[in-house]
């Protein structure tokens, strides 16, 4: 993505001198801390399983004992099987390697893929490229005004060619939670396909899980993503679940780790704080998804009341129990330069930062959007695109930090 | 790799039995411990600096701020620009961009690489797949018996649709130091090739960053690779160093991070420990250099005198000064079942380990190795393919340690 330009000398100013306030974080969605016990585990994998896991001896052993000690709990929690399970740096390389590698190992001339308008960049951005390349044909499926996709609009799209459908878990810019098991049980009706068999269904469930179950057995999904960064686990780990028995090739070749899906050394500290983040993702969900969407329903009434013409982007039901994403103003004015729209996103995002909040206008990873802030909003509601913010909760967050965040945005917009 | 299914109850016992036991690791070119001081670093700024570097806000800016901080005192130490510098999640995935990132960029119809067979498998297994999939051909060079690289012999293979040339700095089994600046120069004279056009050359330094200078500028190379795990540094983390006005196209797509190189949310703490551990990588160089090369010329004396019929495997001088391979014995019973040669190199790492020292047959990366334990050591004198041993050294490594080491291996093998 294009890196901002801000002056750094400005920005650490501001940093000093909120040094000694609290600073109100309601950016979850982009990023969440490392909890604690997590990072506790992880620590004392990495003091006492250093070894190499593909060494013979008792250090390379321990490591790969330990290795596939994290990978049995995380498959006891997402039902599925240890060897399923495959470790990589992230929630993006996860997913290229289930997108390149389905279409690496497919025997069709020109495989045919369907996804959504709303995927995270990770799976649109590689997209375009396949298709610059030659290498796939792909069908869109938009959503309707609320961001949901018809179950029935993929089946249309299914061809003969068709080797995976990719349509996400939850949203990441405006939380909506797609319905997974009704498009699963409409691909399986309408073809003689079985699962392992073609179009293979990828769920992308790096936003959704702390939120949802994310049993792929439940879901009935083919091949599923989650991060770690996304939900209070390691910094550079992701987990690709690709059912046994699916064609898939490697993407990144060498010492043929991950039985030869994902070579390079496995970092083995990560893999136990993976499976560390997903127990306790697990054991606070229900308790979590009663708080927050109380306290999200609650901060969506407040909102829409105390700023007039504001609206709320995505299904207000179907959607993640942390996320808002609001409309602050149909029809911004930017453009219309040197005035700057006081609804404009990246204004306000700014403009709250400074006053202590951190929200933000869209995704951190929202490379394709040249013309607006946001691709997702622009397919719902064009108008909306350069004047939201998203609001998203996390473990921390409490109702008098969104009291608060309200009457600083309603005095900052005035 | 072939996981070999040793049996855990027995390895744990084993494990059981020497806890109190002083384990002497001897085996520093899989994997290098997590240096105190890295980790200390690392904690430093998963603590403070945790945010999405790509978010616009406060948190965002000081995790930005932090790795491209991390970038420009890599780039200080490595002679080099700082956007020259991508992070990545390893050597495997670094060495995997900068082969199929220099393909994809290229505009031959049919590119040609040149590289020798003794290259680390991230090298040898992508290109064995590229071959396979006709998207490029490829001139193997081969070693002397010593397992050095005839610059000559690169000159002789450069063609007009040459892209290409990957030298490792240091081997990984045999430790042998290549004549990098004498193959660059040759390269650069054959040529009307300047730095920046084809064929370009990458260097895989991963075994070398600490005992040789690998200033990018002193080495002349195009494209550089170091590895965390095998510097004292992070685990899941990697560098290419991709000279500015290079061809190269991104392999991983998405939020567009690493300047479009390589998306995926970036790894602050990882960045600031790889700065960290060159740092001293750097500091303790000479001084270790010095201890190690007499500490290794010590031990292959001892060794060679001791063990009848051994003999050292690679150059005696131009090698790394923790790195010692030997063969114990030419022309191996391998094969003859059920009677295992005592030399084995197999049986003999794992009879060591059980008597508390963990030694290499190879690379722990030998996927490659159907017919052999070492393809390396194949490519010199395919006689001690299966009778090698491989030890090699680090910052804990004394005397007294391979003293034992010696009169241990002299009984086993008896």
């Amino acid at each position: 993505m294009p890196h901002y330009t801000l002056n750094y000398d400005i920005i650490q100013d501001a940093v000093i001198k909120k040094r000694k306030e609290k600073r109100i974080f309601l950016d979850y969605a982009s990023i969440t801390p490392l909890d604690k016990e997590v990072k506790k585990e992880m620590d004392k994998v990495q003091e006492k399983f250093w070894g190499n896991p593909s060494s013979l001896h008792t250090e390379g052993e321990k490591a790969n004992h330990k290795l596939e000690e994290s990978r049995i709990k995380i498959a006891r929690i997402l039902h599925c099987r240890a060897n399923e399970i495959f470790f990589t740096s992230g929630g993006t390389e996860a997913i290229n390697l289930a997108i390149l590698g389905v279409i690496k190992a497919s025997k069709e001339r020109l495989p045919h893929i369907i996804c959504s308008t709303i995927e995270h960049p990770a799976v649109l951005e590689l997209i375009k490229n396949l298709i610059n390349e030659k290498k796939t044909e792909v069908s869109f499926i938009s959503p309707d005004g609320r961001g949901i996709i018809n179950p029935k609009s993929v089946k249309k799209e299914i061809k003969e060619n068709t080797i995976l459908i990719i349509i996400q878990h939850a949203n990441n810019e405006i939380g909506t939670i797609q319905p997974i098991r009704e498009i699963v049980k409409i691909i399986r009706n309408s073809n003689f396909a079985t699962r392992n068999s073609y179009p293979y269904f990828l769920v992308d469930a790096c936003q959704s899980a702390l939120y949802e179950d994310i049993s792929i057995e439940r879901l009935g999904a083919d091949l599923l993503i989650l991060d770690g960064v996304k939900m209070y686990g390691p910094r550079g780990a992701g987990i690709l679940i690709s059912k046994h028995n699916l064609r898939i090739s490697p993407v990144i070749f060498g010492g043929g780790q991950e039985r030869g899906l994902r070579s390079g050394t496995e970092n083995v500290a990560n893999a136990a704080g993976l499976a560390k983040a997903l127990e306790l993702a697990v054991g606070k969900r229900e308790k979590e998804i009663k708080r927050l969407t109380k306290l999200r329903d609650w901060t969506i009434k407040k909102m829409l009341n105390k700023i007039p013409n504001s609206s709320l982007n995505g299904d207000s039901k179907k959607r993640l129990p942390n996320n808002i994403n609001i409309c602050l103003s149909q029809g911004d004015t930017l453009g219309k330069f040197p005035k700057v729209s006081p609804w404009d996103s990246e204004f306000l995002v700014i403009k709250l930062d400074t006053l202590g909040f951190a929200v933000s206008s869209a995704s951190a990873c929202h490379a394709l959007s040249n013309k607006s802030d946001s691709y997702v909003i622009e397919a719902l509601n064009p108008k909306c695109a350069n004047s939201s913010l998203r609001i998203t909760f996390g473990r921390d967050t409490k109702k008098s930090d969104l009291d608060k965040f309200i009457s600083v945005l309603k005095k900052v917009i005035k």
